[in-house]
């Protein structure tokens, strides 16, 4: 289907993430429409022979596949659902695929609405963050069916290096929840780690080189721990953008009648977090809370 | 110090970690003396060429070196600090070792007791189970002085792989708490996130495939997550020694003033989880209240 002789995509959303993900499809050789918000921020795009679109209408009128990279669930609704949005104008036969996280039954919704306008819809968050979108290593967690994912698969490879289809409409969105899930509580437990070992007056430093590769191990605690114990709290991962992940998946277990303890502890201490003025800072700025 | 020819070390605690541990000290060369509250878990050392001593008096009054791994810190006190213990009956100029999971406070103290009497003491807990155990490869986690720490350390690498000396008399003990504190909010994540993938209708090994490798990839998804969807529950780490390992983590944290909401919620469940006849079963089983 997308071959790069006759292909247009538009994209919808080209901030941190979205500008290196359009990047690598411009540079495959496809064809790219762009909107953003913000048109500044499409700049380097256009630059590299990308097409500026005024609407999000616009875009996906003229595309047989639409990606849309934004931030909020409310934005996804606006942008795929208003009366100006993607799925009344997008082209019957063509593929849309949301890359935002968001809610997995505004996906369901979504996939809905698109099939009754013989339009194709995927769920397709990612994880990796701002360098795997930058190396094209991004994993991607789809859902919807099949043969709509084998027919956008070539482009989501451009962009990504784990690329797993599980299973129907919402089933990648409720795969990053997972994601979001287990990092949740994990980063309490570094945190807590990380305060016990300097108020027991240890070197933090020296106590990874025991716990880090062990039982212990996890990504954050590699990775985000040194970071907690060198004061550095630049957003990596936006306490901002966890805080919604959360509050989506905290939304989903409700619904589906599951209890998750952790998650909501997780949650509360990261709106305190952010009622502390860190809304803007990277999710290992919660050690402040413990240490602050 | 512990040469091979003249060296008599004293092994108290013959479990399914001791057995190991001891048996790699005679494996090497070492006279080994053994005592356990039930003889017959001596029996496979016995074999191998330890000595049996009736009680701990008459294994630490013959040794140059002491090793414990007992159970609980009331076990440790008994055998240490008891009038038929350790402290007691060990001669001046000898090297006491606990390697039971225990209090700091109650490290400190057998220390100071200890050296009243001549006698170096040191705090080594360790990391890697019983697989560690038995392929010598433990993390050991020293507190103690510096000088007593390097005239063992060729006796602790005869049993593991990472051993560090983290301070001074308690500081093995908080390190091995930091590795249990990390270790009780990510089995709440694990646990979370699997059971939300199950009520979702997703394919948890899939999930895994995407999530594993990622920012929420830990020891305990990788290794104990397949066990709970595979309805495993067996030992590994006993749920009974967690919830030991935790609650001596949270008087040592609130010891400290330190707030640990992840890890006091990991102890509440936990308990709910023995409460429930789990205590006998491995730590994965928390899995059993998000998703029975």
């Amino acid at each position: 289907m997308f071959d790069k002789e006759n292909a247009v995509i538009g994209f919808i959303g080209t901030g941190v993430m979205g500008r290196s993900m359009a990047g690598h499809l411009l540079k495959a050789g496809y064809r790219v429409l762009v909107y953003n918000r913000t048109k500044a921020k499409a700049g380097d795009l256009i630059d590299a022979g990308a097409v500026w679109k005024d609407s999000v209408a616009a875009a996906a009128s003229e595309a047989q596949g639409v990606i849309t990279m934004v931030g909020f669930p409310s934005d996804v609704e606006e942008v795929y659902l208003g009366k100006d949005g993607i799925v009344a104008h997008s082209r019957p036969g063509s593929y849309l695929i949301d890359m935002t996280t968001s809610s997995p039954a505004l996906a369901v919704e979504i996939y809905s609405k698109a099939r009754a306008k013989g339009v194709y819809s995927l769920d397709a968050p990612v994880s990796g963050g701002d360098v795997g979108a930058r190396n094209a290593a991004l994993t991607i967690m789809v859902g919807g069916d099949r043969e709509a994912f084998e027919a956008v698969e070539p482009i989501l490879k451009i962009m990504g290096a784990n690329i797993i289809l599980q299973g129907g409409p919402g089933a990648g969105q409720h795969t990053k929840m997972c994601n979001q899930i287990a990092i949740a509580t994990t980063m309490i437990g570094v945190c807590e780690a990380m305060a016990y070992a300097r108020k027991a007056g240890l070197d933090p430093s020296r106590v990874l080189q025991s716990i880090g590769a062990g039982a212990a191990g996890s990504w954050s605690l590699s990775n985000l721990a040194p970071r907690m114990m060198g004061g550095d709290f630049a957003p990596g991962f936006y306490v901002k953008h966890f805080i919604k992940d959360m509050k989506i998946a905290l939304e989903a277990a409700a619904e589906m009648g599951l209890s998750a303890p952790g998650l909501t502890l997780s949650k509360e201490l990261y709106d305190e977090l952010a009622a502390a003025g860190e809304n803007d800072s990277g999710t290992q700025a919660l050690y402040k809370l413990f240490c602050g």
